[in-house]
Protein backbone atom coordinates (compact mmCIF):
# COMPACT_ATOMS: atom_id res chain seq x y z
CA UNK A 1 0.00 0.00 0.00
CA UNK A 2 1.48 3.71 -0.83
CA UNK A 3 0.54 6.69 1.56
CA UNK A 4 1.08 10.27 0.39
CA UNK A 5 1.42 12.37 2.79
CA UNK A 6 0.63 16.10 2.14
CA UNK A 7 2.10 18.76 4.76
CA UNK A 8 1.36 22.45 4.34
CA UNK A 9 1.43 25.45 6.56
CA UNK A 10 -1.36 26.39 7.82
CA UNK A 11 -3.30 29.55 6.82
CA UNK A 12 -1.79 32.70 8.43
CA UNK A 13 1.84 31.41 8.58
CA UNK A 14 3.96 33.23 6.36
CA UNK A 15 5.10 30.87 3.24
CA UNK A 16 8.89 32.83 1.89
CA UNK A 17 9.21 29.88 -0.40
CA UNK A 18 5.73 30.40 -2.00
CA UNK A 19 6.36 34.31 -1.99
CA UNK A 20 9.50 33.64 -3.55
CA UNK A 21 8.36 31.16 -6.60
CA UNK A 22 5.49 34.07 -6.97
CA UNK A 23 8.02 37.00 -7.15
CA UNK A 24 9.92 34.77 -10.17
CA UNK A 25 6.62 34.00 -11.48
CA UNK A 26 5.94 37.57 -11.97
CA UNK A 27 9.31 38.35 -13.02
CA UNK A 28 8.81 36.25 -15.60
CA UNK A 29 5.57 37.89 -16.75
CA UNK A 30 3.90 34.87 -15.97
CA UNK A 31 0.06 36.27 -15.14
CA UNK A 32 -2.93 35.80 -13.08
CA UNK A 33 -1.40 34.26 -10.52
CA UNK A 34 -3.07 35.26 -7.05
CA UNK A 35 -1.42 33.38 -4.57
CA UNK A 36 1.30 30.88 -4.60
CA UNK A 37 1.62 28.29 -1.01
CA UNK A 38 4.47 25.65 -1.45
CA UNK A 39 4.41 22.35 0.59
CA UNK A 40 5.97 19.01 1.06
CA UNK A 41 4.78 15.74 -0.59
CA UNK A 42 5.79 12.74 0.99
CA UNK A 43 5.31 8.94 -0.07
CA UNK A 44 5.52 6.23 1.63
CA UNK A 45 5.42 2.47 0.59
CA UNK A 46 3.98 0.58 3.43
CA UNK A 47 4.27 -3.52 3.86
CA UNK A 48 1.14 -3.05 5.27
CA UNK A 49 -2.62 -4.30 3.68
CA UNK A 50 -4.87 -3.19 6.02
CA UNK A 51 -6.03 0.06 5.37
CA UNK A 52 -7.25 0.72 8.75
CA UNK A 53 -3.91 -0.05 10.44
CA UNK A 54 -1.90 1.99 7.63
CA UNK A 55 -4.39 4.99 8.55
CA UNK A 56 -3.49 5.32 12.54
CA UNK A 57 0.17 4.04 11.71
CA UNK A 58 0.96 6.80 9.01
CA UNK A 59 -1.23 9.06 11.18
CA UNK A 60 0.80 8.76 14.52
CA UNK A 61 4.31 9.44 11.52
CA UNK A 62 2.68 12.72 10.35
CA UNK A 63 2.04 13.99 13.92
CA UNK A 64 5.45 12.30 15.55
CA UNK A 65 7.61 13.30 13.11
CA UNK A 66 6.76 14.38 9.55
CA UNK A 67 4.62 17.61 10.32
CA UNK A 68 5.29 20.32 12.88
CA UNK A 69 1.54 20.75 13.30
CA UNK A 70 2.36 23.78 15.21
CA UNK A 71 2.80 25.22 12.15
CA UNK A 72 1.86 22.93 9.66
CA UNK A 73 -1.10 20.86 8.67
CA UNK A 74 -1.49 17.67 7.10
CA UNK A 75 -3.94 15.18 4.70
CA UNK A 76 -3.40 11.40 4.22
CA UNK A 77 -4.28 9.94 1.18
CA UNK A 78 -3.85 5.70 0.60
CA UNK A 79 -3.73 4.14 -2.89
CA UNK B 1 -9.23 28.37 -9.73
CA UNK B 2 -6.64 26.20 -8.07
CA UNK B 3 -3.71 24.23 -9.60
CA UNK B 4 -1.79 21.84 -7.48
CA UNK B 5 1.59 21.15 -9.17
CA UNK B 6 3.07 17.78 -7.62
CA UNK B 7 7.03 17.87 -8.58
CA UNK B 8 8.76 14.46 -7.51
CA UNK B 9 12.28 13.13 -8.08
CA UNK B 10 12.56 10.63 -11.04
CA UNK B 11 12.75 7.03 -10.51
CA UNK B 12 16.64 6.12 -9.81
CA UNK B 13 17.27 9.36 -8.97
CA UNK B 14 18.70 9.12 -5.13
CA UNK B 15 16.59 11.08 -2.79
CA UNK B 16 18.62 12.10 0.46
CA UNK B 17 15.81 13.58 2.18
CA UNK B 18 13.63 10.54 1.58
CA UNK B 19 16.46 8.61 2.72
CA UNK B 20 16.72 10.45 6.07
CA UNK B 21 12.51 10.07 6.68
CA UNK B 22 13.29 6.52 6.61
CA UNK B 23 16.18 6.32 8.99
CA UNK B 24 14.06 9.00 11.37
CA UNK B 25 11.45 6.25 11.21
CA UNK B 26 13.00 2.95 11.70
CA UNK B 27 14.81 5.13 14.23
CA UNK B 28 11.39 5.19 16.34
CA UNK B 29 10.00 1.55 15.56
CA UNK B 30 7.84 2.85 12.72
CA UNK B 31 7.59 -0.71 11.11
CA UNK B 32 6.39 -1.70 7.51
CA UNK B 33 7.95 1.33 5.89
CA UNK B 34 9.63 0.15 2.54
CA UNK B 35 10.27 3.44 1.00
CA UNK B 36 9.96 6.80 1.51
CA UNK B 37 10.28 9.54 -1.15
CA UNK B 38 10.31 13.36 -0.53
CA UNK B 39 8.04 15.69 -3.08
CA UNK B 40 7.54 19.18 -3.51
CA UNK B 41 3.81 20.30 -3.89
CA UNK B 42 3.27 23.87 -5.35
CA UNK B 43 -0.57 24.95 -5.26
CA UNK B 44 -1.01 28.16 -7.35
CA UNK B 45 -4.23 30.24 -6.62
CA UNK B 46 -5.27 31.73 -10.53
CA UNK B 47 -7.53 34.17 -11.98
CA UNK B 48 -8.23 32.45 -14.98
CA UNK B 49 -11.46 30.53 -15.06
CA UNK B 50 -10.94 28.47 -18.69
CA UNK B 51 -9.49 24.94 -17.40
CA UNK B 52 -7.37 24.40 -21.13
CA UNK B 53 -6.11 27.87 -20.67
CA UNK B 54 -4.97 26.95 -16.90
CA UNK B 55 -3.27 23.30 -17.79
CA UNK B 56 -1.31 25.67 -20.63
CA UNK B 57 0.05 28.24 -18.68
CA UNK B 58 0.85 26.17 -15.84
CA UNK B 59 2.60 23.34 -17.89
CA UNK B 60 4.93 26.37 -18.96
CA UNK B 61 5.35 27.58 -15.56
CA UNK B 62 5.99 23.87 -14.52
CA UNK B 63 8.67 23.56 -17.40
CA UNK B 64 10.06 26.64 -17.21
CA UNK B 65 10.52 27.38 -13.74
CA UNK B 66 8.95 25.06 -11.01
CA UNK B 67 10.58 21.61 -11.96
CA UNK B 68 13.78 21.09 -12.68
CA UNK B 69 12.83 18.32 -15.89
CA UNK B 70 16.23 16.65 -15.82
CA UNK B 71 15.78 14.84 -12.92
CA UNK B 72 12.03 15.70 -11.95
CA UNK B 73 8.80 14.77 -12.80
CA UNK B 74 5.58 17.19 -11.91
CA UNK B 75 1.99 16.05 -12.37
CA UNK B 76 -0.52 18.95 -12.21
CA UNK B 77 -3.98 18.81 -11.06
CA UNK B 78 -7.12 21.52 -11.53
CA UNK B 79 -9.64 22.20 -9.21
Amino acid sequence: MTAIVNIFLKEGVLDPQGKAIHHALDAMDFEGVEDVRMGKQIVLKLTSTNKDDAMKEVTKMAEDILANTVIEDYTIELI
